[in-house]
């Protein structure tokens, strides 16, 4: 089935900037978007779905099934100085190399589609310890843009400091110039541990994305939200890591040992 | 080749509802819908092909050979309050994460084709011991559906202590809605070791299904059943396993350790 | 590039019956295909790539290059009770499970447009202990060409001995029938070491297959043959094996330990 | 995504001659053509995308991201006895078998639409030990070729020594002539460690080459170049073998033991 998006509404927006936060090290960029998705009160208009996600659905306290997915969402200006805004989250990134170009493909496909020819990509940069006070380091599509966005707190060390950036964060802002759109790929600094989210990092994302966005963001519900999405993030990453297991040896998952409900049902 | 449906007869068919049985945990799934299938006499009209299956034929008895594949089949209501059927059942699973994907799609184009608007899934719970009497817990599609199919035997505590529903079973569920297709999922407890059958959760089961169905089902030959379809899963999961092991590395398989009858041929 | 086939003539023949033999378990099939080839002195008009075979090339003493292909050769029938022919060589089978299925259904497809309808697939059947006298089962595609093939020397205890056929020959007589084409694969026993040739196996395929084919060919030569290809055979397989380690793990090789002349060149 | 090439501009070249110089052992193939095309001042063209490449960017001192690709430069003859050439060089080649078959058919229908008819590939041949004075070894699409090249001192004992060419380089040639497209790939001897690139053996091939080509290329500047090449080169390199690693494992990278730099990013 490949990659494809479905589209609930088609939102008329005036020069949207394009904000994407998927799960990653620390879940810093998805806890970040998601966030925003909430307090700015954005609303879903499409979804994007996968033959590159785990092949599995997740269960909601309601029995309901969860297919995973990533999340297209729009909030339009309400004042001077601010842009209409889309933002992407989502459960999962491509679990395959060849995927991670696909989907992108798709959702630059999409977006400049839209209208974005801007575009900011939030992502964790794991440094191996806790710091004190994360820092947000910034890679760009084109050198110009350091300039563009100095100013709101951006370290511009990576050309020192990263060697690359794996999955959809770095590959939006590397292939979005054939797409006519440049960006810019925020990382914050976490200590890098792959599941346990870090809200500290992220909060210091939401504060440079607050100052690019000329918008109002009240932090100080954060780490309640943390809590409620950690439980969801922890489950789609252990059992993501078990069914690829499962899937490459051939035998199935049984009782898992250390999470009872983490069970594989065939 | 992909993933595709070879239509032998095109049967008329009135509101049907879908069920599906491949193998999974326990077979469980694919011994109920084998089962009703035979009780039923439901007749084939279709089967999918797939190169996400296994690259084999197994041997029959009188030395044909047997390419793997899913097989629908259909039954028309005898009665009032009964409801015309379409049931897949088959010899396997994708053996790769995008094909799960792929297989649910055509089966979901092709059912919803047929004018399929409700579903029914059947697989096993892995609980990781042998329950005295199983239960059969529901996962659905949408949450309203908790009372549709509420009154028949089905523990709607999911939620609480499924993590994920792995492969065709759950994909379909979650997928069905794109294809407005709804539905539930039915999960027989069982112990979870892979191969073994497992007869005592499939007749639970079925025991929720005919009630569903407003049909009425034997399950008095369930074990007979079960012993004659034993040898045939078992061997094409020993295979799927060995086989899988050779094509990683490689090297094919020699004679079998356990089992003269495995042999590779190539 | 998936598969394809590239036609240097467009033979006319009147009913061909299809062979195959590719390389597997004792390079049985292959061997015993290639023999007949060389013997009736048959025509190569198509080749079958496949980015499903091994990325490489080989080279020829003359420092040419080879691609790794599948051959077709066409032989018309000189005299009443012989028809015409086409056969199947080649230097590799798909090395992944998904490009079994689309190899076999390419050539199906080619050969089914070619008047193809009857089809005798070559392969090993390891036992394990080298054979005294190998035999030759038979695996059908319809349980009635047993009698169609019986007085020819081919057991038909297949269905008791064998479990499945991997690769090409099983798959194109499982398919086969879904394209028209009905036949048998023939399995010569053989101990069942991967690499080494086994010519007498081979030797019994090919008793055989003259007999089907009413031809006349003199095995005086098979062994000195089998030599010749010997060197060529295990090449390819050894490098496949290197090199599928290689990308696997995405470290190149280096000079190879046994044989200084399978080095890694990128 | 697949493959993709895009054109930035369309040069009109005369009977041009296609070179490839992509990574492998000891990345001689790719420092040379890469020193040719600095020395030439040659011209990219156009550039190769494709979802085979590892799914990360690499991060410049400026802070801007890249994307792994290959590129496309032309050089026009400027005096008699020359030609037009098309170089191609890149980060990368495929990190999967089906994506060298898919890149080397992209790359051998865009040039053969260029008018290209002969191609030189430049590749490393790893010997096992330093050699003193690194010989180049060719390898033709044709044994007829073997005159053609001869007397710019290549030693034409590839058939002897040479078991297999793995990847672009081998495949180019060997797919080339069902493109109309002959040619011969150079292979320079070197001790076969992976990553070190090894400008000696880059050297041999440059000096073959500028035979052939007739142009006159101040070789006295590689040492510097390699060394300005080389942290880049082993970056990529490095990374990729990681990041697969971590793809295959489905546990992200945290901080690399021996590098700082290579941290991985979600």
């Amino acid at each position: 089935m490949a990659t494809k998006i479905i589209e609930f509404e088609k939102p008329k927006l005036k020069n949207p900037i394009f904000i994407e936060g998927l799960p990653g090290v620390g879940n810093v960029g998805r806890i970040a978007a998601g966030y925003i998705v909430e307090e700015l009160g954005a609303k879903k208009f499409a979804e994007l779905h996968s033959s590159h996600f785990m092949p599995f659905v997740l269960l909601h306290q309601s029995s309901a099934v969860h297919v995973l997915k990533n999340e297209f969402y729009y909030w339009k200006a309400k004042k001077k100085g601010q842009r209409d805004v889309i933002i992407l989250i989502g459960d999962s990134q491509s679990i395959d190399p060849e995927g991670h170009y696909e989907i992108c493909e798709e959702v630059l496909k999409y977006v400049s589609s839209m209208g974005v020819k801007d575009m900011i990509t939030l992502a964790g940069l794991s440094i191996g310890e806790a710091p004190k006070k994360p820092k947000v380091i910034g890679a760009v599509s084109d050198p110009s843009l350091v300039k563009k966005y100095s100013g709101v707190g951006i370290d511009f060390d990576a050309g020192s400091r990263v060697g690359t950036i794996v999955g959809a964060s770095g590959l939006l802002v590397g292939m979005g110039k054939y797409y006519d759109v440049r960006g810019i790929c925020l990382l914050g600094e976490t200590v890098g541990f792959p599941i346990i989210p870090d809200p500290k990092s992220a909060e210091e994302l939401i504060r440079v994305l607050t100052k690019i966005l000329s918008v109002k963001i009240d932090v100080s519900r954060l780490d309640k939200k943390v809590k409620e999405m950690e439980e969801f993030i922890k489950k789609v990453q252990n059992i993501e890591r078990q069914t690829m297991a499962q899937l490459t040896k051939g035998t199935p998952i049984g009782k898992g040992e250390e999470n009872e409900k983490l069970t594989y049902i065939g």
